[in-house]
């Protein structure tokens, strides 16, 4: 039931630390790029998802964030959903943007996920992280010193990943070195120098055994997606939707079956599976995530994960190029940004206008997002499945 | 396009001060009255929406507030997309989930709006109400002595409105005298007294002209709501969803003219207007915001509201009941959760079950609810027409 959901326009800022600018004004370029991209007039926007996640938290503005960022735009007056799911924030929101446009509700919609996590004291971003977690119970929001509590989480995550299949600190550390050199072509990417495993291995402890390029960084920026119910006469950029797919961790709890059974909805919806992908942008808020999803997507079987990306097959010129963009780490994790941060590479990647980092022959990609954590569960999920 | 959409169950907690009783508390009470009132096993629910505002800046708890709130509930792993509108997020809310069901995307969604607006700090609430405005230019967020930002800006509109149509201080107490004369009549109201015009008018100045019980309270609670896509077989109770539009307020800026906007739009889609209406719940964050919202829903013409409530036509027993539930005036208005409040009464009329209030013969109801102030612009208002 629904009709069809097109991608009809893809723009994001640099991601970086943009010390001088706003959300405001990151949102408004991002949302300008979209617009432009999909050649459409600003007046044809009929409704915005604006997702953010820690605004209140770093800056006091809640309730209206949406409205707040695009007042001085073109689309003042035009109806604002504010959406919010931790990381996966504007996957979510593009999710039920998705829903608006198959319900026939509008034709075009714009999708803008911003976010700007750099404060003067470094301690308030990682307070302001951990509000999604429990914060009635888990701590009550403190964070730990000089980082993010999530860091705590994906060490333990690794340390069960190396103890239960033998998965390697070299492995973990190939994930970033792979991840700094696709960055390193990605001109919006927020660190473009390409690290050796090495230097990775000799970075920073974060947590262990987490080392500093094994982590995505702190950063500010935004991305958005202009939504549309047909493919425009004569298109050859258009994307096609083919799934979208939010699901929230169950009381078994482990990341990687709440990854999982997300990929295995939105395949499903998609009428594909794992084989048929050609390209994935994957949540690698640290290098342990991205070999979690290597497996929870099927690109490779339960505890393969590590040999995965040491046989190279995740490389731009492997099998299953993941993270083309350079990934949280490289391209960087601006949290409400990052869900459609994925989907502008996915499509510049399908539309063959991805540059020195292009998938050749691309045709269908997947988008993985993940965030929150609630108890032992994963908050949100959502993958999201392109198609040129 | 898209599928019809059924409010299958409704349910909400008292509304008031629970000091002792949290966001989680009270929104899992009215999710389970909802779930039960529509007769439903708990697992057939798909996907849950979650409406707060506040939580954030009153007890941290910001990115993943439904997944917290939910934690310990029948619906832990349920998909949760958490929605944002300043006063109209659980209105918002039912928006996206509506769309949801008309794409085909689930059978049942649950929709729930949850706050807790009391705080050991009265100006601490203060402060965070004010975050529904925009922080970086209108004071940084900072709150008046001792009352809502917003009762400032109603203050002034209601100022205006008396200048230029000769609305009377009485006709607005005529406002709160009714709906506390409503809401004296519903269990569920936080404030059951009811105040004869004279005591409206007597009661404690908060802004001039405003009078205490002219002025929604600040309170506690939760309301919800299940929706799905068809009414189950031989059921009496299920109540149709005719319209939902959203709309954000324009250059032209006036309250009225973006309630107005969005009313038009929900007769347009739901094929009715004003005259078709058995009864109303409409935005009375204060008695003047109800006589707006009598004008632009058309009720009565631009600068009748007054004549029009003191004509006892928007009274229980009169032509078209506005706020019978008390409104926000009396029944209450925990920000997040008033949307769906009013969609709770809109269904409890529509079945007949509404008790002492009940409004005879109602078949065609509408809800108004908006929120938020961007410069001049509303930030967003929805209005919902149901059927019996």
């Amino acid at each position: 039931m629904g009709g069809q959901v097109w991608v009809l326009g893809v723009g994001m800022t640099p991601f970086g630390k943009w010390e001088s600018k706003d959300v405001a004004e990151l949102a408004l370029e991002a949302a300008r790029a979209a617009v432009a991209d999909g050649g459409l007039e600003p007046r044809r926007i009929e409704a915005i998802y604006f997702a953010n996640s820690l605004c209140g938290l770093l800056t006091g503005q809640e309730a209206v964030r949406g409205q707040v960022a695009l007042r001085d735009s073109p689309w003042r007056g035009v109806p604002v959903v504010n959406v919010e799911n931790a990381c996966a924030s504007s996957s979510a929101a593009l999710h039920v943007a998705a829903h608006a446009i198959r319900a026939g509700e509008y034709e075009h919609v714009l999708v803008v996920g911003a976010e700007k996590l750099t404060h003067p004291d470094k301690q308030t971003t990682f307070r302001a992280l951990a509000a999604a977690s429990d914060c009635g119970r888990e701590g009550g929001c403190a964070a730990p010193e000089a980082r993010s509590v999530f860091m705590d989480y994906y060490a333990a995550v690794a340390r069960r990943h190396m103890e239960r299949y033998g998965t390697t600190l070299e492995q973990m550390a190939m994930v970033g070195a792979k991840n700094s050199a696709h960055g390193a072509l990605n001109p919006l990417a927020q660190f473009r120098t390409a690290r050796s495993v090495a230097e990775v291995l000799q970075s920073r402890l974060v947590v262990d055994p987490l080392r500093l390029f094994m982590c995505s960084p702190i950063g500010d920026g935004a991305a958005a997606v202009v939504l549309g119910n047909r493919r425009p006469v004569g298109s050859r950029r258009a994307v096609c939707v083919l799934a979208s797919a939010l699901r929230s961790g169950t009381v078994d709890g482990a990341d990687r079956e709440t990854i999982a059974r997300t990929a295995r909805a939105a395949y499903e919806r998609a009428g594909c599976g794992p084989d048929d992908l050609h390209l994935c942008e994957v949540h690698d808020a640290t290098a342990i995530a991205e070999i979690v999803s290597y497996e929870a997507l099927g690109l490779c079987a339960e505890g393969e994960g590590g040999p995965f990306v040491e046989s190279g097959a995740a490389s731009l010129r492997g099998r299953v190029p993941v993270n083309p963009s350079g990934g949280l780490i490289a391209r960087g994790h601006p949290v409400g940004a990052t869900g459609l941060a994925q989907c502008c590479e996915l499509t510049w990647q399908l539309r063959g206008e991805a540059g020195a980092r292009q998938v050749e022959g691309a045709r269908v990609a997947l988008a993985e997002n993940h965030g929150g954590l609630v108890g032992d569960d994963v908050a949100a999920c959502c993958v999201t499945i392109l198609t040129a």
